[in-house]
């Protein structure tokens, strides 16, 4: 097992190991005072692993009970979460009770957000069964909801009082969901880790979990703590982002996060490339680790379309909006660009 | 004009006086970085005040917008914030941009807790336009919405950046809307305040607007910035509130928040003095200055049943509760009891 400990507001231990849903409620035990714990989960994982994760807390001597809704982003909205709250309320839910958040990225974001609001604010620890979440959603704090009008346009900044990571759960889903994990974890290596690109290059999908999802974490750790509020630095988590939310809207959802990254982070280099930003090896070695991995680097909509969503985007301020450029694997900056050049560099990045 | 201000996660001025809506495009202008501001309003206020507001901040270079939704309480809900929310992104507000809760504590409650949450927090303005509000929920960042379930169960804490108090607008609004707010300052005297006590048996309805405000604001400040996170100190100000809650809960919100608080006030009052925390003397002298602004001192509602609302409320913490229980004139304690003992103080308040 390998502890990554995350020190921002509060300071919280990140475990990733095998098996370790076994002690979650050991786990939790240390971070709650009340005896309630709530399970937030999807009908999917909770058909999977909701029985042992209750199982475990309800041997720590909690009394459990579970609030299920269906899988899919679409689920990510404020009557989810509404009833939620109101879930929560009917089942005299206090102050010193905890929230856990197994499942993936949707689960983790609309719980914090349920547990950073319920009461202005509960414990919540979060157990992530996606690769997607182990690596990027269930550190840092970020959470929140959709609305109509965009992704994670509602949310708090809200730290888990736990991240428990049991990666034996991470390759039971659907190979589908742990590919859209791997555009993170490229993210990850094209942000910071010529060593960890060099890694997945060679290995594929069959790179090193445990090590892999600690790196991962420990780099995110490390622009959090810079930057909790996500104000500057934070803002190089976003990249292929930015692209990324203008496809999923687009599709109405239809495309996964994972793959829309991979989508939004192709376009990025390519547009990096034709701009001078880096060199198109650079561009095209990004893309290779994206096809290594069946993930796609090209998308079907315009740069009009996507343009009009990114400008929606929470990135944006006032008439700018920030950019995260690839210089080369490894090293990417934060571009500012007035918003009336964006389409240009949409276009940039899109096959001719 | 009198300034009052506070410091907590961050520092911000409640300016009290004569006419100050007329500037509240250059005081907004001082805390915002932004061209938009959002008036949010209900129909009652904004009728009277929300041209007004508009002007002035429109004069001070800000594009404005209007959410205006149905006055009273029952808006304060989860619909019309996600109205809000959508509302704010389909008017492409950004983190730049400004909210501005021009209104009583509903109109302050929702707002903030909208600013809190969208893109994970933007920037908002109190302009309190009734006694309630000015006094009390407009300072110190406790934000949010009703649940079904009850009062207030979902929110954040989350300060404004400027509270811009025009007292003119207290005394336009209905005389009962203005007693709701006298209940509140009646609060601050049992607290912490014999001569403001004083001044108050002594003027009634006639008191001295301007000081008092600035001082029940700068009392709330102090106990604030000792406990911003309401785990401690500041569960004082809860004086009146559980019981306040578990009556307007039971009247279907048909009976104000201020006049639940005085008769909370008194009950409480009435149990301390029969349980021997105070004398009867205090407790007499509790009700008389309830009674001399036209505020009940009793309710019909049995024991039973505020006890049961009492229960789901924010301040149970396991099986213990805090009451705010009165010792004399200008001073009041916590004091913990098993939740199995509520009813028996509540009963000891009620009339026999």
């Amino acid at each position: 097992m390998t502890t990554v400990k995350v020190e921002v507001s509060g300071s919280y231990c990140v475990d990733i190991g095998a098996g370790l849903l076994e002690e979650l409620g050991v786990r939790a035990l240390e971070v709650a005072k009340g005896t309630a714990a709530v399970i937030v989960s999807d009908d999917t994982v909770n058909a999977l692993y909701g029985d042992r994760a209750e199982t475990a807390l309800v041997r720590s001597g909690f009394s459990v009970c579970r609030f299920v809704f269906p899988h899919g982003e679409a689920s990510k909205n404020g009557t989810t979460y509404l009833n939620l709250l109101q879930f929560l309320a009917e089942h005299s839910i206090t102050r010193s009770d905890l929230l856990v958040a197994l499942g993936g990225g949707v689960t983790g974001d609309l719980t914090g957000f349920a547990a950073a609001t319920f009461l202005r604010g509960i414990r919540f620890v979060q157990v992530p069964t996606t690769l997607l979440a182990a690596v990027d959603s269930s550190v840092g704090g970020k959470t929140g909801i959709d609305l109509p009008a965009g992704k994670n346009l509602a949310g708090a900044f809200y730290q888990p009082k736990r991240v428990v990571c049991d990666y034996e759960t991470l390759r039971t889903l659907p190979p589908d969901i742990f590919a859209d994990g791997c555009a993170e974890v490229i993210k990850y290596s094209i942000l910071g880790s010529p060593e960890l690109y060099d890694h997945l290059l060679e290995k594929g999908a069959d790179f090193d979990t445990e090590a892999v999802i600690a790196q991962c974490v420990a780099m995110k750790r490390d622009v959090v703590r810079d930057d909790e509020f996500d104000t500057g630095r934070r803002q190089l988590l976003n990249l292929g982002h930015t692209i990324a939310h203008g496809i999923e809207a687009c599709s109405h959802y239809e495309i996964s996060h994972g793959r829309a990254v991979a989508m939004g982070m192709a376009i990025i280099a390519r547009a990096a490339a034709r701009k001078g930003y880096c060199t198109a090896e650079c561009a095209e070695a990004i893309e290779r680790v994206i096809r290594r991995f069946g993930l796609p680097v090209e998308t079907e909509y315009s740069a009009a379309a996507l343009t009009q969503w990114a400008l929606s985007d929470k990135k944006r301020a006032g008439n700018r909006i920030t950019l995260v450029v690839p210089r080369k694997i490894g090293h990417c900056d934060l571009v500012k660009i007035p918003v009336s050049e964006l389409q240009d560099w949409m276009e940039a990045g899109l096959p001719l």
